[in-house]
This record gives structure tokens, sequence and C-alpha cells, in this order.
């Protein structure tokens, strides 16, 4: 735990350092494992699977057989929880449907904007410390309401040669139409590629290791897309005198529990709540199975005392978290401040668990300061928004004139011409 | 030209075929420019203009006074042309904003999106031979309808070292905060690392040749996001016995007198029509300037006819074309089976050149099969969408236990710790 007493802006730019990707060292890897799995498909995956995983797999496709027996495992309660999650998630990510709205920009010249989903997508599942059955639902469900026609999960199996029941069950719910047991860089190269199992998609989402993150990086020079470049998950938590200190430590280290990079930045403007927090992080800590991410994480985590809350909205854009949980009394006087970050959880009651399960907003959020630049998985991720124009007779004798004036500005005359023969057309046709 | 007459489905994948980009040999030259302007800043793009524009420039941002030089030089007619254009390319992008929409997903559960400009955008102008001031209009008006705080323009200088004057009344014109004389790799690395003049960006616009192009893609290694990637240029023309040979051909030549790499495919059901286009295309080829640049496109250009204009959507969807021209009488009927395309143009009288320059909608569209899984550029380019949730004590008994229940399967008990402190203090609490 790094502790700052009001520390001067000139010593932010240290406080919101990310870790360094070891870049070169695993781009060869990577390399190495794309061209082994574009020559000799399914089998270089069966052989990745012995290598990296123990797992002695001939068919890499999931079998009916195998997702009735996980929902069989799967008890009434998680069902039921899942199902509710699902029921939110897909209420608001169906609220971010468009509408198709035609503007005349001048008469007889209407342009709009259409929808239309993307084909093939694959996710990404890590396998694991923790089976990420909640990352199904933040990402097939979106696929579905999009109309994706082929939705695919890629996850590396256990030594028995298995995915955890809850991801088969909650794949099969939201639509996923085939599940591979492959993972690492070796399943993004095949969802690249294609395989003679794995089906070769156009866009490719989900978390993971280094590994995982600079595969994806590397797909898109073979031309798929990426939901967006990745790295460890963050949270930077505000607090006033309002605050709960249960409250925010429980935030804090439900942080700190994902792995021994996760970033924890705790900012409050109140001495009493700043200590309380401190304490009340070591109380909980103790009692976690995951202690020793958590400890770890913890480690480098940064609690700052800032006088003036406004500073701690600023810091905030600065370091642009993936999560920002803000357990301020008044907290609508400052979203107009909120500039840079993925998802932002407002008010005591609010705790990132939520998002990251439930409430209904995706939990697939730009980190590394990439909230800068990145928006968060939403449905917009699954579709490719097409731009369509008519324009009439009318339409082509008012904009052409401006149309052949700049593109002889430009040197273009045939670009001008397309022009000079439909107005002359126009004007000689009724 | 290269005819084909009903080719079978099997032939097609050849037909799509996009040049490749000689990926190896760019890579060393970008590698090396990125690590110079990241170590010595302004002296190297100095260095840069003259060995690649042979321009001796000390000073790399374009004064005030060259700004009022060029607007007077400007003459009226296009003044008003380019006033015009943005008049309708605002119109259109500023019907993109969205409006907040706060969903209930579970009593005292509330779950929102805000947009938020990205703060500070880079557009790269090329030079080269055709000034292309209506990109400016098509990046600087949306980033600032988004509200971007800094719109800055990289473009090569001439030997002179000037930039083409309706550039910079473009530019100024549409809000661009600074202009740099700055080209090719050299200035995406000056917009990736910021040097003493140019400022570091969080997202890089704009065409650009194979040079560009590969920059703009490795930039994204140090943070920066950038537009999409992109390729030579592509219009697909799908013609019925209705569509008229001369304006067909127009748009076909609009297309290939962007460059020698220009990819024109056209396609017809009737053999009237596809052979008139063919004369048509020959006739208006010999009077283009661009004569040269139109001949070598059209070598290796595609006139197919496919007796079942079905099919023609078919393979264009298969191709995914940046721009695609439906001349086709009832074009309503065929708009549900377009589902891979940048932009599309209806009938006869809507041509490429329209949306080119100034219809309304953006000419900054993917590429090179890239319309497959990208969206070309609008105002949700420069914004990322912000999620919020505002939960109450009510809220998080209706939706706690669900969390409650998931986290524990993934086995993360602080996630469930965040939550069950809640429920049990809301429980206490009036």
């Amino acid at each position: 735990m790094k502790i700052s007493i009001n520390p001067n802006e000139e010593s932010w730019s240290e406080l919101i350092e990310r870790p360094a990707l070891k870049r070169d060292e695993i781009t060869k890897v990577i390399v190495d494992i794309f061209s082994e799995v574009s020559k000799k498909g399914d089998s270089a995956l069966c052989d990745f699977n012995q290598k990296f995983d123990s797992a002695f797999i001939d068919d890499l496709a999931i079998s009916q057989i195998e997702i009735e027996k996980a929902c069989n495992s799967i008890n009434d309660e998680l069902k039921y929880a899942i199902q509710e999650a699902k029921e939110n998630i897909t209420t608001f990510h169906a609220s971010q449907k468009e509408e198709i709205r035609k503007i005349e920009t001048q008469k007889g010249v209407v342009c709009w904007r259409e929808s239309r989903a993307i084909e093939k997508v694959g996710i990404y599942i890590p396998g694991g410390t923790a089976p990420l059955f909640s990352t199904v639902l933040m990402l097939a469900i979106p696929a579905q309401i999009a109309g994706c026609k082929e939705i695919i999960v890629c996850s590396p199996p256990d030594k028995n040669g298995n995915i955890n029941p809850a991801i088969l069950y909650t794949a099969q719910l939201c639509g996923v139409t085939k599940i591979f047991k492959t993972g690492g860089a070796q399943a993004i190269a095949a969802m690249t590629f294609g395989t003679e199992s794995v089906p070769k998609v156009n866009k490719i989402f989900g978390p993971g290791n280094q590994f995982v993150t600079m595969a994806k990086e590397y797909a898109q020079q073979f031309g798929v897309a990426i939901d967006m470049p990745a790295g460890p998950s963050e949270v930077l938590v505000i607090a006033d005198e309002k605050a709960i200190p249960e409250f925010c430590a429980a935030d804090l280290l439900s942080q700190a529990e994902h792995g021994s990079d996760s970033q924890v930045i705790f900012i409050a403007n109140n001495l009493d709540i700043f200590n309380e927090t401190i304490k009340e992080v070591n109380r909980q800590l103790d009692v976690l199975p995951r202690n020793e991410f958590a400890s770890n994480s913890l480690n480098s985590s940064h609690f700052i005392l800032l006088d003036d809350i406004n500073k701690a909205f600023e810091f905030s854009n600065l370091y642009a978290p993936e999560h920002l949980i803000v357990a301020i009394e008044n907290f609508e006087k400052y979203i107009p401040f909120i500039q840079n970050a993925g998802s932002v959880f407002l008010g005591n009651y609010s705790c990132e668990s939520a998002g990251d399960y439930a409430s209904g907003t995706n939990h697939t959020l730009p980190t590394n300061g990439f909230a800068k630049n990145y928006s968060g998985v939403s449905l917009d991720s699954f579709i490719k928004k097409i731009t369509f124009q008519e324009i009439t007779k009318e339409g082509i004798q008012n904009i052409g004139k401006t149309i052949e004036v700049m593109a002889e500005a430009e040197g273009l005359i045939a670009h001008k011409n397309a022009v000079s023969v439909r107005i002359k057309s126009s004007m000689i046709k009724k």
C-alpha cells in the first residue's frame, strides 16, 4: 500500500503509471503459435492443449451431450441467478438499439444509417483460477441481440479435457453456436485463420493474460477486428466524508482479488474515512480465500488523501480508470466532471460487483488508460453502421454545383464528371 | 479490365482478392522513424521534411499569417462550396448525437450511458497528387461536434514549405486548433509521442499511403487509438436494365482516378447495359487528366455479368465494398440484403462523388474488406460512451442475492463480500 498525502500535481504522472507489457519476449512466442495454427489447424490446437494445459483431447468441439451434462450439474440457485443477470443485461443492451433516422440535408438529398450485425464473432473465455461464465453473459448477450449469425466460444480445457459447466450452461443459454476446447494465443489464432473445427471469425472479444492480449493485437494484421486493447483490471474509488469505509474496503478488495497485477486506487478527502478504510482493508483481507492475489495487488496500490475533492476527479480523468466508484453523497454534481472512465458506480450502494455480474451494464471495459479513447463493449461492438443516401434529380441539381467545384479544386475531374453527366441528364429528362 | 460472365461461386474468392501490404519491408522503416521522432522530436521532423519532401522548414506550426494568406487566396465559389458541404456534413453528424436513456433494469437499479469527447484528436491529411481538403471537413466537423478540445492536423509541406491553401482554409473553418507541416510515418509518430511542437493525441484519423497506414497500426502499441485499418479505395456498382451506362462509367472512373491501386468492380444483369458501360468507360477515360491512374486501376478491375441480381448482392456482401452503388430501379427491396458495405448510394442519381464531398455522410470508410467488421467514421468515432449506474438500498436488496451467488460460483469471494456488507447494512439502517 503506497500512501500519498496531498501529492502535488507534478507527481501524479508517477501515480498513474501502469505495468508495462513484456512485448518482445511475448511477440516471438505468438508469431510461432500463429504460424503453427495456420499451417496445421486442429492438430496444432491439440498439441498445444497437451503442451500448455496437459489435456489430451481428440475432439475440440463441445458435444451436445457435454452441454446437457453440464446443465444438469448446475444447481437451481445458480441457474436462477444467471437467468436474472441475463434478463438485466438483455434489457440494458437491447435499449442501445438505434432507430433509423432519415435526414434530408438538402431538398432531395436524404442520408441515414442502418445497423447490420457482424456476421461471425468469437468469444475468448480464460481458464485459470476463476471460471468466468459472467463474461459469456456480457459478450454473447449483445451478440445475440445484434443478430450475429455465428457466436463461438473458445476456452482452455482443464487437464481432464473439460470446460467448467457454468461456462457451458451460460453459453447455451445465450445462443452461443459452437464451443471449442482451446485456449491462449492458439485459440486466438484459430479464430483468426479458421481450422477444420473452429470457424474463422470477423471479430474477437474477451479477456485474457498477456499472451491472449498480444495475440489479439497481432490477429488484427490478418483482418480480424478485436473488442479493444486490454490490460490488468482496475478500480479507482473516490470517497467523501459520507462514504462508508467498510464498503470502500470491500470494493477495493474485490478488485485486488482478480490478480497480483490488479490496479487499485483509493482517494478520500477526509482523514478519518481515509484511515478507517485502510484499517478495514486489512481486516477484510485476512479472511479472503484469494488473500495472496489481493495482498500482492495491494502492495502496489495507491491510497491518496486529497483535501480538494475536485482534484480527485482531475486525478481520475488523468488515470482514466476502468471502474470508477463515486462514494460521495451529492454525486450528481460531479457527473459532468467525469471525462475518462469505463464504467461509473454512483453512491454508497452501487458496488462494482453489481456491474461485474448482474445490473445490466457490460463488464468488458477499457483498462490501462484506454478509457481515454475507447468505450466499453456494448451492442455497438457487434454491429457496423452502414450509411445510405438517396439523391433525386432535384437533389443532384441542388447539390451538384458544390460537388463539381470541390472535385475540381482537388483535381479529381472524374469525380466532377460523375455529377456533371447527371446534372445534364436531369435537365433533359422529364 | 477483367471480364467474367456468370462466374461460378467457387471462383468468387479470386474475384474479391485485394492487393497485399508489403508488410516486412515497411515495418523496419516505420520502427526506425518512430524511434527517431521519439528521441529527437521536432528536429527529427525537420530532417524528414528535408529527406522526404525536400522542404527546409524551421517552424513546423502553421502561423496565423499563413492561414490568413491562404483564406484570401481561395476564390468565393470554392469557399461557398466548402461552406455548403460543411452545413450538410454538420447536419448529418449532429443527428448522430444520442439522448441519455436511463434504464431501470430492476427496481432500484438504474443504468445509462453518457457520451464524452475524446480529448485530443489528430487528423492526417496526405500531400501528393490531390489536396484533400474534403477529408478535413469529414474529420474536423464531427470532432468539433463531439467537443474534442484539441483537434490538430498534420500534412506534408510542398518543396516550398507550404500546405495547400484549401486545406488551411477548411481547417480554420472547422475549428482545427493547430496545423503542422509534417507528413508520412513521422507525422503519425509525432502525434503518438508528442514533440516540442506537436501535441500527443489520444486518437489518430485520416488516410495515407502504405507507410501511413502501417504507422497508424504501429502507433496503437503506444496507447493511441486509430480510426480504422485502411487500404486502397474501392467501389462496387450493381446495375440492372434501368441503369444508365454513362452514369455507371463515370462512377467507375471516379474511383479509378484515385490511384493505380484503386479497386473497381462492375456487376450487371443485362448484357446491353454491361457492354454499353464498358464502351462508355473507354470513351470517358480518354479525356481524363488522371488518365494514367485510371487506366492502371481499370486494368485490374472486374466487370462481371450475373444474370441473377440477387447473386450480385451475395457477391457484394462477400467483397464488402467501401462504396456500393445500387443503380437499380427498385432499390428499396434490396436494402435488407446489404450486409457488408461502408456507404451505399441508391438509385441512378446518387453518385459516390456526392458522399465524397457534400451530401452529409462521411467519406472515411472501411476498405479492404473491413466493412465486414468496421463502421465508417461518424460522431461515434470521436466519443467514448461511459456507462453509469445508481443502485439504491432497495436495489441492492433486489439484485444482491444474484450477485452473491454468481460471485461465489466464480470463486471471487471479495466480489461477493462487497454486496454482502451492503445488504447487511441496508437491512439495519433506515
